[in-house]
């Protein structure tokens, strides 16, 4: 058994972290061991590592907050759960490990045969989407959301979720060459970020109204979207790509009434009740399994290679999602 | 009979005004001629003048959007209004004039015998401070709020409203010298503006929970206020005295759920129905009538010294406002 650790902080995030061998004890009553089968390496996992996250685990820990795994030994009195069986590891456990221990209650039993690559990303990524896209504005089949960042995994996420509910996507990249993967994923307009943005916005959704913007940049490109909503829409914002503060003009703050607003799914999990939990994994998972909701990835790497697989998720330049798979 | 008139728009706001004599007939049926006795020079009527601001009359205008006046002569058909009276002029009138020919019903008396300067300027700041700290927040007494640009008209009508209320204020200034006057008109706590700000209102505080913070400076004084707040506070901007974007973290916005807002009593002035807006003016005239609620006077001056009046508005020195009195 192996899982990769790390006992301090730093600026960079490959060097904090190695692989080292541990040993577990056959599981009690009511537990499970799980043998991981996929984790990717999340943004704020890079950021965990660095020291740049909200909240960070006390050291040691275990890098990685989400994967999948087959069951592959029931502890006593484990009801519900079969050696073999594909289960959701509990998010925030340290998933970046060949073997787990888990309270069986904590497990979530997903659709056999789907592919675990794409589940394994189930817990953070589609949920940052879904959320963004129904807890800020009110919106309806038709309508426009504008979104920067459009490819990234939460972007291409965003874009997937809102085509099946018939909402319309302005998806704005900083480079030329990712525009084609945007609109391969169904991007209704792909546009590249600069100064006469919001013209093109206006003139590719025909002066649209738009209730709401996606933002994970910050600087300049956040007022850039604000000036693409209409008055009284929100900008929501949900990561700093751009390693800048957000900016918005107060022109567009008072005469136009918009509204800048942050979202972090860790609050979301912390207040929300177990059965809305279970209602998003199961409309994320059923759409997952049936292949209408994926991510691009990038590579995947075993536990031994933790270090150029985090130094790969670090860097800007993936077109996808680096998934970790240790025990391919 | 003379105005200040503009007939277009332009960088130097003292450059595009100048005072004009104009003839206006006898009051009609219904109508009440009004002779102006003091109206303010405020921030939006010099951007207004600069073309700056979010709304602009059609040219040529007259410049002054608030003031107070004495009914001169009374319209056939007019009841309810004597000459002598004291009235408010409608907001948004073209204030800056010796005369005004007005519906009676527009006029809203106001009580006899209180100091027209400080009358002159009650649909504009104290409205706007009254709102910030009504609209935005669910305060109960003995809570906290911050504001920055303190030592301006509005931060010192929020210093007294927010005292009425028992709420307690922390007050940042961008000067040492500004510091007294805000104290003396009541901050709890005045502070000077800098990279420590948010120790300092920690201490000053005793790490109180603040839940609403005014800004109307802009740059990086606004994620000093959001950095203040309490998690799930908001930031209110209403003004951009540092000439800059108003700027916050993601940090903030993501991790600690800070928003941002703007404020525009001109949208506050369309949305709200004839009782709301009476019932704010009686009660922020009895207060300035009763001397409860002030603002510091910089300077008065005639109509015909309207240039040198707006140019000494303009300047960012002033420790007061200016007052047209026309007729004085």
């Amino acid at each position: 058994m192996k899982h990769a650790r790390y006992t301090h902080r730093g600026p960079v995030p490959q060097d904090v972290i190695e692989a080292v061998e541990f040993t577990l004890p056959p599981p009690a009553e009511g537990q499970v061991l799980v043998e991981v089968t996929a984790a990717p390496i999340n943004p704020s996992d890079v950021l965990t590592l660095t020291g740049q996250y909200g909240s960070l685990p006390p050291l040691p820990a275990v890098g990685g907050n989400e994967g999948v795994g087959r069951v592959a030994e029931l502890g006593p009195g484990v009801a519900g759960l079969k050696p073999g069986q594909c289960v959701l590891l509990p998010v925030g456990s340290g998933t970046w490990t060949t073997h787990m221990l888990a309270d069986a209650k904590a497990l979530v039993p997903l659709p056999d045969g789907a592919d675990h690559l794409q589940l394994s990303m189930l817990t953070v990524n589609p949920p940052t989407a879904r959320l963004l896209l129904s807890d800020f504005a009110d919106l309806q089949p038709g309508d426009w959301v504008v979104q920067n960042a459009a490819n990234s995994a939460v972007g291409g996420y965003v874009v997937q979720l809102a085509k099946a509910r018939g909402l319309r996507t302005v998806n704005v990249v900083r480079r030329d060459d990712a525009r084609a993967a945007v609109a391969e994923a169904g991007g209704d307009v792909v546009l590249v970020d600069g100064d006469d943005l919001v013209a093109r916005v206006r003139e590719a959704t025909g002066g649209a109204t738009i209730a709401l913007a996606i933002d994970a940049v910050g600087g300049m490109a956040t007022e850039r979207l604000a000036q693409s909503l209409a008055p009284g829409g929100t900008v929501v914002n949900y990561g700093a790509m751009g390693g800048e503060a957000c900016l918005v003009s107060p022109a567009s703050l008072i005469f136009r009434d918009i509204r800048l607003r942050g979202f972090w799914l860790s609050r979301w999990y912390k207040s929300a009740d177990p059965k809305m939990r279970a209602d998003l994994f199961r409309e994320l998972s059923g759409m997952i399994a049936s292949g209408r909701l994926r991510a691009q990835i990038q590579a995947t790497y075993g536990i031994d290679a933790i270090r150029e697989a985090v130094a790969e998720a670090a860097s800007g330049k993936r077109s996808g999602k680096i998934v970790i798979t240790p025990n391919a």
